[in-house]
C-alpha cells in the first residue's frame, strides 16, 4: 500500500445531524497526522464533477454544533455507470487524494464498495443516517437526534391529545426499519407502535384503541413507523375511519416528516460523530479499506462494507414487548 | 348586580400553550380576593353535564409551565342550542356560579355572548388562541410559543433544504389569517411566504422560485399559511410540479400541523396569561361582563365580545414587506 | 447631506441574540436600496483599526438563526479618547463609508452621539442588549431569548427544588434594571422576585420565605437581580443563612451567569431584528442621523441618541404586582 | 421465599430527570403482574415515616416526560442508625409491603445493601444519577439529559466567548468523576477538559491556553468537572489570573450548578428509565435481591450492590485522548 498524504471527506445520502461534527473529527484529526484534507462536496455527483474544497482547522471551526452538512450532500446516477465512477478516479487522481472517507448510509457503502473494486483508492465509511439501520454499528450518527426531535414533537401533540381526548396517530421516519418508531414509542408513553418488522393486524389495533379509548375516555397516541408494511399512517386512519365503530373517534394524523432531519445534533450524536470521524482516519493510516467504523459494545469496530449493506440490523424485541406492557 | 363570590373557568376551542399558566392567574387572583372557584371540564360541553371541580391554590401548583389544558377542551353542539345552554345554566346556578371565565377563541365568546344574553351571568374573556386572529389584542395566549415550535421546526428543515439544494413548502397554521406564516417566514428567513390575506398569484410565484433557485443553486423555503385561499402547501405544490421547468428542482411538502399547538408555553405567553387571568377576575370584579380582556400597546384593554368576532385584526404590511425585501 | 453610497455596520458592547438577524437585515435592506455595505469587526475597537470586510447578500445567508455576533464585539479604551475617535473617522473615510449602523446597547450610543458631533458622519443606532433597559423602545434585540433561556434554566430548577423540597435562590442578569428577572419571576412561578427598582427588605423576605416554607413544607424559588442593591443571590443567602430560623431549610443558590447571554434567537427576537435593522437603513437613506430606531406599541420610532442613554425606562409596575398576587 | 404480592418504590439521593419515567416502568410492569405498589414519598426519611401513597396506572400517567421526581426525595439521618432501620422495616411490614424497587446512586445502594441484611425485605436497585459514576451499568438514569442539558448551556456561552474572544472556564457536575465533563467536553468541541481522574498541571494549562489564544486570538473554553482534584473552576480561573501572562485575556467562570439537574429527560433516559424499572421488577418476581439492574452492553444485567458501590466505574481513555486531538 502507498503511503496516504491526502485525504478526500464527503457526505452522501439523506443528511444527518452529526455530519458536521463527523467531517470536523476526519479533518482535525487527519492534520495531527500532518495529512492534507480536501472537502468534496455533494457526495459522489462532486466527486464527478471535481468540486473541491482544501480544508484546515480553521474551517471546520463552530460546524460540530451545526445540523445538515457543510459538504452537501445529492444523488448521483453517474456514478451508478462505470463511466461515471472513472471520472470520478480521475478526479481524485488528478486532486491528488489518496484516500477517502465516506459519510452516509446503505447506498453510500454500496457505491463505496463497488468504487474500491474499481479503482483502488482505499476507503472508509462511517455510519451517517439518522434510521439507525446499518448492521456493524449499535448507533448511527443522527439517529439519538432525530428521535429526541420526534419525541419533543410528540409531546406536544400529547398535549393536544390530552386536552381534547384524542386519538392520533403520529408516522415517525423509517422506510425499512423501526428503530425510530420503536424508541420513539417508549419514550413519548404511545399506547401503540406500529413497525415494518411486526405484523400489523388492522382488527386487533382497531380492538385495542376501542378498549383504551372507551374504558377511560383518554387520548391515545399511535406511532407508526413510515415503512410500516400496512401503509403508514394516513392508511391506518382510513382503514379506522370506515369503522362504524370509529365514528365518535376523533382522530387525526399528524406526519413529522422532515422535521426529523436536521437540528443541533444531541451530546450522544455529537460525541459518536467525533469518535467515528477520528476512528476512521486511524483506521485508513493502518492500511484498512472498504470498511465502515462503527460503535458496538461501546468499542470501536471495523466492518466490511459488503456485510454493512448485505446484512440486516435487527430490532430488539424487548423494547417492543414493553411497548405493550407499558403503553 | 350581585355580588360575585363563586367563579368558574374553562377552557373551550383548540388548547394553546399558556391556557394552563391562564386557569392559574385566574385561580389564584380570585382567591387573593377571597373567591371560591370552580374548574368547568371540557368547555360548553362540560358546563351542560356539570363536570365541575373545586380549585385552591395548590390545585394549580406547578401547572404554569405545561401545554394544553388541565380542565380539558371540547366542542358542544348541544350549546349551540337554546336548551343546550339553558341546561348550561341551570347546571352553574345549581353550582352556585355567579361568574365565569372563558379562555378561548372566536367561536367560544361567539357562544358566550349569547350565553349572557339569554341567562345574565356575567362573563369575561381571556383570549387563547394559537392564531392571533382575535380583534381587541395585540397578542393571544399561545401564539409566540406556536411561532416559536414552528420555527424552530423550519431552521431543522432548512438544514436538510441546504444540504440537498432543495426547495421545501412548509405549512403552518393559520385557517383564516396569516399571522402565524407571515412571522414565521421573517423569524426563519423564508424566500416567500404565501397567506389568505393576500393573491397568490402561482405563476408570479414560479418565476420568483425559478429566479432564485436557478441564480444561485441554493435551497429555498416557502412558508404557506394552511388557510392561504389558492390550497395550502399540496396544492401549491401540485401546480409546481406540472410545470416543466420545475422537473429539475427537488421539491418538498413539510406541513406541521399539530406539532405547532401544544408544548411548554414561551416566557412571552407564560406572562401574558399571567396578566390576562389575572386582569379577567380583576374585570369580573369591577362589574365588567361580555368583554373580552387584551394587551394592546401594553396595557390591559377590554373590548366587547361582539368586536371580538365581529371585527378583523390586520396583518401588518410592513411585516409582509419585510419578507420580499429579506427572504 | 451628502447622498450615501456605503454603509458600515457594527455591533459593540455585550452580545445578543438577534444582533446576526440585525446586521442580515441591514445587509439585504441597504443591497435592495443599491447601497454597498461594509461590515466593522469588533466594534468601536476594529473602526479604529480598520478591521473591515466587505458584506454582499450570501455573507449574510444562513445567519439569522445563530447567536452571538459574526462580526464579534469588544471594548475600546481608545474610543474613549478625542484621538482614537479621531483615527476611526478617518478610517471610515478612507474606505468610503458614509454612514454607520451601530447594533449594542448604552454605552455603544453614547460613543455614537460624541462621534457624531466630532465627525459628522450619519450614524443610527439598533438597539441590542438583552436586559431590555433602553428608553426608546419597548423591547431591546435580545430579550426575548435571554428570558426564555433563563426561564428553562429555572424550570429545571424547578424540578430539583420540589423533588428535595428545597429553597433556590436564582441570579439572573440585569446590572441595572429589574426586566429579566421580573418577567423571569412571573414566567417561572418564582415566590418572590428581587430587584434593583424596587427596595429589598430583608427582615420582610425572610418572613414571607419563611411562612411559605413552614405552611405547606414546599419548594420556593426566589428569582433575584444581579444588580439588586441588596448584593445579589450570594449575599442574600449569606444574610438568611446568618439567622437560626433557616437552619433547617436547605437553601441553595444558583448563578445563570453568561448561559443567559447566547443561543439561537427566538422568534420575537429575529422578527424584531429583522424590523429593525432594515428600519436602520432606511432612516439613514431619509437622512436621518443619531438616534436609534425602536419599536414603540407596534410601530417604528425614532429617538434621539441623548435621549437614550439619559433617560430612563420604568419597569411595569403591574407585573410587580402580579408576582406577589401569583408566587 | 415468600411470593411478592405488594411493592414499594421509591427515589433517593438527588433527584435525575427520568426517574419518573422509571416509577411509571415499575406501576405499570407490577400492575401487569398483578402486583399492588405503594409509592414511598421522599426517601428513607419517608420510609421511616411510612409516607405512603397507593398507586395505580392512572397515578403514573403523563409522568414520562417530566423531570424531577414525583415521589420526592431526601437525605435521612435517621436511616444510618439501626434503629431508623428497624422503624422503617415495620412501617412497610405494617403496609404490607414485601419488596422493595429503590431508584437512586451510591448512597441509596449502601443504606439498601445493609437493610436488606437486617431486615431481609427482597430489594432491587434500579441506577438514578446523572453522575453515571455507578460500577454495573454503562449509563445511569439522567447522565444523557445532563449532558444534554450542559451542553446547550456550554454552546450559548460559545457565542458570547467568539463574540468576545474570551477565555471561558465552565463548570460542570461530577464530583469524583468526569464522566459530565469528558463527554460535555467532546460534545461542545472545549479546548480541554479538566477531570479528576487525571492529574491537573497548571501550568502546563497555562501554557496550551496561551499557545491556543494569541496563536489564533480566538476564543476558548475549558470544561471543568466540580470535583477537578485541582480545586474547579473557580479555583483555576484564580490561578489565571495570578499568572500576568493571562492579564489581557478576557478570563470568565460559569458553574452551570444546578441547572444541569431537572429538566425533561431525553430520549435515551426515558427508554433506559423504562427498561430498568420494568427489569428490576422482573427482577425481583424472579427472586433476586440485593442487586441493581443495568444495561451493559444493550443488555440488562444484574450485579450486587456490594460490586456498585466498592467498585469503581472508569471513563473511558479513548475519549480523553480525542479532547486533545480535537479540541
Amino acid at each position: 500500500m502507498e503511503e496516504i498524504r491526502r485525504i478526500g471527506v464527503f457526505t452522501s445520502g439523506g443528511d444527518a445531524p452529526g455530519m458536521n461534527a463527523c467531517i470536523r473529527a476526519v479533518v482535525r484529526t487527519a492534520i495531527a497526522h500532518d495529512l492534507e484534507v480536501v472537502g468534496i462536496r455533494r457526495g459522489y455527483a462532486g466527486m464527478i464533477e471535481g468540486d473541491f474544497v482544501e480544508m484546515d482547522g480553521r474551517s471546520v471551526s463552530n460546524i460540530l454544533q451545526l445540523g445538515g452538512t457543510i459538504l452537501k450532500s445529492a444523488r448521483s446516477k453517474a456514478f451508478m455507470t462505470p463511466e461515471g465512477r472513472a471520472k470520478a478516479a480521475e478526479q481524485l487522481r488528478k486532486a491528488g487524494i489518496d484516500a477517502l472517507v465516506a459519510i452516509g448510509g446503505d447506498g453510500t457503502f454500496r457505491g463505496a464498495a463497488v468504487f474500491y473494486e474499481e479503482h483502488h483508492i482505499p476507503i472508509v465509511g462511517c455510519p451517517g443516517t439518522i434510521d439507525n439501520d446499518l448492521f456493524g454499528t449499535d448507533e448511527t450518527i443522527g439517529f439519538d437526534t432525530a428521535m429526541n426531535t420526534a419525541i419533543q414533537n410528540i409531546d406536544r401533540i400529547r398535549d393536544t391529545a390530552d386536552a381534547h381526548d384524542r386519538l392520533f396517530l403520529v408516522e415517525v421516519m423509517g422506510r425499512d426499519a423501526g428503530f425510530i418508531a420503536l424508541n420513539c414509542g417508549i419514550g413519548s408513553g404511545a399506547e401503540m407502535v406500529l413497525i415494518p418488522e411486526t405484523f400489523t393486524d388492522i382488527e386487533e389495533i382497531k380492538e385495542r384503541i376501542l378498549s383504551l379509548m372507551s374504558a377511560q375516555s383518554r387520548s391515545s397516541i399511535v406511532v407508526v413507523a413510515e415503512g410500516d408494511e400496512h401503509g403508514g399512517a394516513t392508511q391506518i386512519a382510513q382503514d379506522l375511519r370506515e369503522d362504524p365503530a370509529f365514528a365518535k373517534i376523533d382522530l387525526r394524523v399528524c406526519i413529522l416528516g422532515h422535521t426529523q432531519r436536521g437540528g443541533s445534533p444531541t451530546a450522544r450524536d455529537r460525541v459518536l460523530a467525533s469518535r467515528l470521524g477520528s476512528a476512521a482516519v486511524e483506521a485508513l493510516l493502518q492500511g484498512h479499506t472498504n470498511v465502515m467504523v462503527g460503535v458496538v459494545n461501546g468499542e470501536i469496530k471495523l466492518t466490511p462494507l459488503k456485510h454493512v449493506y448485505s446484512r440486516k440490523k435487527t430490532i430488539d424485541y424487548e423494547l417492543l414487548k414493553l411497548t405493550q406492557l407499558l403503553g
